[in-house]
């Protein structure tokens, strides 16, 4: 089969590897039939991610037809088809139990970074009951491609985390495809105000026709001031974090209200300043997650009831063949106005 | 009336004030019995709390009897016996209406800073009808000192923010008072181990006659390598810290588990570093909180039922007017071997 | 002044009335500007609320304007445009402090009950501070005079109590204002499906319009059928009573799906069968609620950010003076497919 | 291999089985070491479970060793000590996943009910990955049998859903087995009351040394009065239902404070009646729960660091190839003054 391979840092080619096979009894191989990149491929790619070796197939995001399962998958079969998720989950030690699938002790995000990946015509599907999810006929498989990743981890790390209430007032710090997505699955809850601060015009363009009710550039302008005077002073009861820098985190430090919530999805590189000498004071929380997809099945409700319309953040086709000029219309987003894109296995 | 009053950075007296009075109809007029001295009245002394103005009496816990009460008080009449609430709650604004007394619009923590406090022989208590409980018949009302502040500090801040479960393992970064009013009220919730770490030989001792099932001496020991050790190298589900600068909290950043919580109850000066490139992905929660007493009920029952000895606590005795003497004492604790001290007003 | 008077079972006159005078500090007169009839009163007026004494003033929802207030009211002066809440909290009982006001040892439902009501040109608010609301500048009153009773109670009773969550399945028996008002306020998370269920094709139609998402006339169609099948035979995550009569309740019973949440907010006359031969293994939770309109700081933030708007649920309009036709219109609301009627004091 | 087979109502016999082979690459084999005998395996036998066929091996509880394991099953290998949860969960299906294993679409409870249980020498436990808990060296293994069933019902069920907080007061009706597993782990949370109602006075005297406050026989006393009194004639914070008939069913309902929650544990056999005339307006929740056993591995801590003894429930002691003489002293509990008996496999 053809897939995706990293060889080295900014090194990768389409190519010509064996089809996987199952090697455990709760395995399934999947046909490919849509995937997608995500900007933590970008960061592989660029070396930063050094478990990633030499001859593994990227991708851990899409959707596919089951081709195979193993002798002890019992939810899936044969032609089913199913999203993947970017999270491996074994279903069956601790942290599995407790719904923290990030954490899976045989599993959690290894899809295109420990075991080959889904930029692939198949991929091997570890833990496939507890790692795929069927998806209901006549739905838009496409649309589906964001629940893999990134509509779970704007959900869960940034909206749910930031336990967003109706009539809440709401900073999204990050207008990229998490931040909108954090935006999109925000409005679940019916929050009364949603800033969207970022430093480019066309992201903040498109924040304002998802459903931001203020944005900010803060290039342009002071992001503390506008939200300072949109709030009568009192900062935003919850400020979500999707950039992964020290100075958005620490922006969303200087804007939390008291006793609000402080939603970190941003993957960060370097330490932040905490001000302990005035938030100790303020009653507020500060949350890290690594998405757990566990919110999957209540995500495709929600797509199937057209709450959340996840063909919003597509932005750009191509076919699976040409995965390599994909990446480089979503490395160059800023220019193509990329958000996300989609790749099709024909 | 007789009050212990600030006049500048360590300068302080015994002295002639006049006796306080009804100002506003939801006032009520407390002659003291019986008070204490915080960490926080040091700091004051020290001149670190700029908005304490010279001829300011200093003090903010303490039981008393009810001397006269405002036309709108309707909770308490002359003669009741009532405990004070370090936190002045107004029971009528938004904070209020949330149970975040702490940041109440017209009160909050105002004795004893912004206005005259308890250290005296009456003081005026606004919002009385919020800002007091009433002293069931029978109890020790000594004990009950430690429920104006520390017992809720240390509970609120540590215990129900650090979210404590049955079996849990956690960490208590601290053992002077508000570390162990946190370790005595965290056993509310039977978790498995609690591991008191503190620098002072002496104060983990106490904490081990408080429950502690570890104690670590972390100018002795490396406290990280004893906490992985103790806990198969996961870290602890909880970790308060009850200290207040940035190595204790950076410390509690180090021995978390994934999932877990940091709660902090110090009262910092300076930034701490958080280590976002560590923790971004272990779904950790971090909280702040100042004190709000909104759980004074709930341990006013815990002590009534014996779920809770606040007495523990109290270690030296002295007459009020000995207010000075027993600065000096609480100044050295360490030498003394002081926790809390009780000021009887005779 | 003139004000609607209760004469006993089935008597009551729009009548020369003294004006109310403050009687305590807390209190605050407050003219009318609009007001409404509850199902309530209908109840008073055939004689079921005993308490109700000759000569007493119906009525417990409202807006207007503060005309004066007592030695202690803080929040509001003379000319503030008010909310009234049909719940009067003091703010500083056991209750109170723990958000339950409609148990208010000194409140509670009192107002057109114990205590002379809103049906007038003036009205007394006991605990003003606690039991007002501001009306922000510029918004719409009258809509508002559906946040004095109707809205928090569809939306505390049912929908919170509901705990509905996005891609949910709901049903809400009864369609009449109360339902339609958890119809309303559900879609503030998102649930997948909403069906309402009722014995009137009016009302039915009304809350297709209002966003139910399926319809049930319970007298031409099984209405369990209906719901299993559209549910897979599983039931609905969370079943709505909004009647109040045995029929109703023991139908919430029968399509609760396991785990599921009846959330009762009907007024009950009588006992119901509850089979727990059973419910007893389907880990399901009942719950019931005098609503405490704690909600409302909420529900106004909802109404100025237009995710609620109140007034979908106003069909008729009424001078004041007219309000004895108020009632016999919403007496008929059958007849005149009425909701919820407005009366103006002009 | 020997077991006790179930041969229709009133019949059961110590016989020669086959030994259980594995079926399934996510079976184990386990060989038993100590079992019990629960309540419902008395139901069974009355002929009241007719799910239960003639040949049925019975038994849902015990401890044992792995004999062999599937092909998929990861987390335990032949000579592991292993505790057998009374509810078998394939940890993949929607219910698995969100913890409600006693609704598993695979297991539930099936153990000695849909397949052959674990009063016999070897079982074989489907999903063992899931439905098998690793026991820690040096653990008291008998004492780990009670975590099987009993001690997580009385404890999901009674103490999780009636929320039991510190300074609660709690009343439990029924002091069998079952209900003082809710009694001892009501304890985890700190109540200052729990209030124990039986007909027995020998369950009550045994209450009373597993840490009830009070205990009421409600042959000899008015329950109502008694729980009136000693609650200011507010009712109970949380009542537990241990029984499972309507009247003690009824008599939580009556002593239930408002804002009050009633947990019931007890399997029903009829419907009671829902006094909603008196009970809409209280702001209460009932809850019902088939035991999950989701918490035994937070119950093995709270074993393993002696906040919880289980053996205290343990009065009886046979070898396994006594164990008809086992049912008749369990059969005979009130004569026998058992609790649990405890059967070895020798």
């Amino acid at each position: 089969m053809k897939a995706l391979v990293y060889h080295g840092p900014n090194k990768k080619s389409w190519e010509e590897k064996p089809k996987p096979n199952i090697t455990h009894p709760a395995d399934a191989i999947v046909k490919i039939v849509k995937t997608t990149i995500c900007g933590t491929d970008l960061h592989i790619l660029k070396g930063d991610v050094p478990e990633v070796v030499d001859g593994r197939i990227l991708g851990h995001e899409g959707v596919g037809v089951i081709e195979e399962v193993g002798a002890s998958v019992g939810n899936f079969k044969k032609g089913d088809h199913v999203l993947i998720s970017c999270i491996t989950s074994c279903g069956k030690c601790s942290y599995c139990k407790q719904g923290m699938y990030s954490h899976c002790e045989n599993g959690g995000w290894i899809l295109g970074h420990l075991i080959d990946g889904t930029q692939a015509e198949y991929v091997r599907i570890p833990y496939a009951d507890n790692s795929l999810y069927l998806i209901p006929p006549g739905a838009d498989e496409e649309a589906l491609v964001m629940l893999s990743d990134i509509l779970p981890t704007g959900f869960e790390c940034g909206v749910l985390n930031g336990q967003i209430k109706p009539g809440d007032t709401v900073a999204i710090v990050g207008s990229g495809p998490v931040g909108l997505a954090a935006l999109l699955t925000a409005q679940f809850y019916s929050p009364a105000e949603i800033i969207m601060i970022d430093l480019d015009d066309n992201r903040l363009a498109v924040a304002k026709t998802f459903g931001a009710t203020q944005t900010v550039n803060s290039r342009q302008e002071n992001a503390i001031k506008v939200v300072m005077e949109l709030t009568g002073n009192k900062g935003v009861d919850a400020a979500i974090e999707a950039v992964g820098i020290p100075a958005t985190f620490e922006l969303c430090e200087q804007i939390i209200a008291p006793g609000g919530r402080i939603a970190n999805i941003g993957v960060h590189g370097k330490s932040a300043e905490l001000h302990l000498e005035t938030l100790w004071s303020r009653n507020i929380s500060i949350t890290t997650r690594l998405v757990d997809t566990v919110t999957v099945p209540m995500l495709l409700r929600t797509v199937q009831s057209h709450k959340l319309k996840p063909n919003q953040l597509i932005t750009h086709h191509f076919k699976l063949s040409e995965v390599v000029k994909a990446y480089d219309t979503f490395q160059h987003a800023d220019r193509e106005k990329a958000l996300k894109v989609i790749m099709t296995n024909q």
